[in-house]
């Protein structure tokens, strides 16, 4: 009956995972994990002297593997030393290494619930945690484009002058440079934000640049990014915990081309129920193919 | 900086309203307003026995017209004595005299904010409020189809085994017998419905007709039907108060048909933004049109 | 891991319930039963027409006992027919049929987890209720005076003009014409509310009688009472399922006494985790012991 | 109708202030702003990104002091250069500068609302804020011992075994070391804490210091504190926004001992309502006057 949701790496994303987590009562427990035991047991203490400000109790644990025994979620958050990289793939050495030591622990725990892969480059490394795992690949997916979309929602709300929310569509693809906006996805009010857009002289290339780019101006002025992507991750826990069938995108096995990459899928308790590849434009599939072959470049080049 | 709601009509209806802005907290003050004083004083005494139990504080008044003078949002959910009718139009006849007696006290309370109309036949009623109180149009309108569009949501969502929450599309036309659910704005995941039914034999007829005989199935076993509206209406006076340009199918005025019509439109501090109607197919361009007929009928007929 | 209520009874209370948990997301699974299956239906399809208008989803079933099976908890709103009763004992007669035919199906479902009774008279209902099931007396509680404690929160707040929620306290005893407010107990910011009235006449019996007879008050007004009650049960329930050890005051066994009786206890997963008497004054342990004797005198009425 | 919330500081505490209120839709506009520019445009752009992943909206503007003019509140969260010092008065040499630097900014502005000060330390700095300010000091209070406050129950509450929200009382006096818990307004479910620890042997001076040394404790292990405060003032900013008249422990300004210091007061629009002092047992009393001098001394010196 409880949720338990298990968290490894207490930095700044991490434990905002967990202060979104604890704010909104999303779950029950939370599991708080990370080699600097002293960051992770500091994070639990913060998160529990929120109890009796929030409606709903969420207890924290810190620095116990054998809690993740029974728990129903793991958010994998181990982030690389250095954050301010000009390219996500350039992680992939520091980041396989922890995720390689994380994994046999986890299994070791005998977790056997769905796990929601943060680590970048998040394509890459979720498919290392599949691998490593031996999970089905159902049970393993990345927050993948879920935060590209976001920033999708909110570069092109803006502009229009509406709520974000009230965008739909996807950026597809790779977590990184080489991602794409799936424009002929994207609408507003039920029109396609082409034909909404009417008169107006947009410049498409520029807002594809401000979605790409939201994560790097982040990074530049406060050092790190976590607010977007704990949100995201906060509302991917909820739909798994509830099983709520809901269709986000994220990072998922394309069967057909082999790679872990960022498109639309439906979660549920036991992880992606189904991807649900939107009929793309032609430019747009050889965006995601290219995509693909970046993802499985870099899959390659680190065994 | 209060957040104020008023409400007419403390009977099923309004008071699920209420009641689901203080379950949330999303206003400061509520105002309930009934002929039917004792009722409306109740229902306040109620809402106001769960303030130690909610986040947030709202304050809840009764019966006093003039505290609508500086209110943000005016629902209006005056009931009809008999709730058990086929044909939404019927309670014309009775509705239009409770409307026509209450707005003149409003505008006398000097209440300048937006009015959001639930009384049914909610298209035609919605525009005797806008005619009867002299606001300009964008600053009344009715909650229409938005609950036609929830159910639809609910209905093809559990078809598919989806959340109907990652249904997108809308229901538009009358809030009644001629509505029609706009199939070419269906969409699940960027993938249009009927494309995602791919080899399945999908009876459409049988779904618009789940979706259009919703609430009188509800009616037929509860007797009455709140918890759907009272929660859209909720989120719409959400969007008000925010300001937040939300997208939402409600009733705004056609201004080419000269009728008040479900349509998707952009919600914000003054009410109606824009209305964003959608590229209908022919087949749906044909029941929009009958629609308005059927609309402009009935307001000819209450003269 | 699915949160999953079962809820016996859709009517006005047994619905609140379900719309109070729905809106704030407090559950996973909703199974809702009533011995009037259309309307358990209807309320049902009604509450899943909320599912693209709230944040997290929840699923609700109907008229399926063996879906209790796995549930975590089990609401208990079996109403009496009439509902304007001037005394809540008078109830009895009707509701201890109700809740005999209940039980045993219950427990044929299988289901183990906790019972909340909010059939009244409460704390005579919930002892026959423990008895029918032969389930330990911790995991089966009632209600009791978790709403007269928040009408009287309401009633001491908006006297001295304070949040409600900032009084703490207790109404203790009978959920019905004899209980009372052990004024002993309740503050407000640390101060007792007696030295906080200051010089202040403060009519006490005329503070009682508004807590006392706020059901009755609102009774009149709307011919039923759920808002506050359901919220009550909303925030139980939710103590419950996150294994929260919140006190509340419930009717919990008092071992000495032999009744089910209204007083602060901690309420965890298992239900209650101990009853917290608080030192009363020597006339609120009069009161207290009066309240026993009527609530065993109606026990024993019953058999 | 807009509520609209200022910060000042950009850092760790001020943008978890934000990150709370947008995740809990507790406003409708933050004004983000710091002395370093592109890091309160970042992390404005951060919560922006959020806007499709929450129920209502929030929108967030950076660095223009002028959109102050009609804001309600204003949070100061301006920090030291250096976080890890051992005494919080040690900061005061840094803080008393940065704050001296931006309230004749904000007066500038026109704002009128209500200052409620984070910076530490807090008392001291929040006495020069109100000073420079010329804002009656019921418009300026600081979160004083809130945080301190939310610890004790969260020591209290694992102590017992019983839920952090369910224990009341107030840890009082200076936001620092000289700190104290006024454990005779410390109950549990109505009895006083030190009854219900009975027979058990509690070394209080022990939890005294778990409680006093909390921040410490956390700041060792991440570096920096915010999740506890931010969630503390995220309520205080309700409070005010809701005119709830909520009872809360904040840094008021004591007129007898002519200094801010933590006591109970109630919050309401126009800032603190009325202070509560609590009648202190003698050691209280004490402990609470050497609070006060520690106060007025650190004061003195800064002049």
């Amino acid at each position: 009956m409880a949720r338990k949701v298990g968290i490894i790496g207490a930095g700044h994303v991490g434990a905002d995972v967990a202060f979104s987590l604890v704010t909104q009562g999303l779950c029950d427990v939370i599991v708080l994990l990370d080699e600097n035991e002293p960051k992770a047991a500091s994070q639990a203490l913060e998160l529990r002297d929120m109890a009796s400000l929030t409606a709903s109790r969420v207890q924290v644990i810190a620095n116990d593997y054998s809690e993740l025994q029974d728990a129903d979620v793991l958010v994998i958050a181990v982030g690389p030393k250095t954050l301010q990289r000009e390219d996500r793939l350039e992680e992939l050495a520091e980041t396989r290494v922890a995720v390689r030591e994380v994994i046999p622990r986890v299994i070791a725990s005998g977790f056997s619930g769905v796990i929601v892969n943060i680590t970048n480059p998040c394509d890459v490394i979720t498919q290392i945690i599949q691998q490593t795992s031996g999970f089905p690949d159902s049970q393993v997916f990345g927050t993948g484009t879920s935060l590209d979309t976001a920033r999708m929602k909110r570069v092109v709300g803006e502009f229009f002058g509406f709520d974000p929310k009230s965008v739909t569509g996807y950026v597809m693809g790779e977590h990184g440079e080489s991602q794409f906006v799936a424009w002929s996805t994207v609408t507003l009010g039920g029109r396609p934000v082409a034909e909404l857009a009417g008169d107006r002289d947009v410049d498409w290339a520029k807002m594809d640049d401000a979605v790409r780019g939201g994560g790097w101006e982040i990074l530049q002025g406060k050092g790190w990014t976590s607010f977007g992507i704990a949100t995201a991750t906060a509302r991917l826990v909820d739909a798994i915990l509830s099983d709520a069938n809901s269709v986000y995108p994220v990072s998922a096995l394309d069967e057909e081309l082999g790679v872990y990459i960022g498109q639309p899928a439906v979660i549920g308790k036991k992880g992606i129920v189904q991807t649900l590849q939107p009929e793309l434009t032609a430019y747009e599939g050889v965006a995601y193919h290219a995509c693909a072959r970046v993802i499985a470049a870099a899959l390659k080049s680190e065994k």
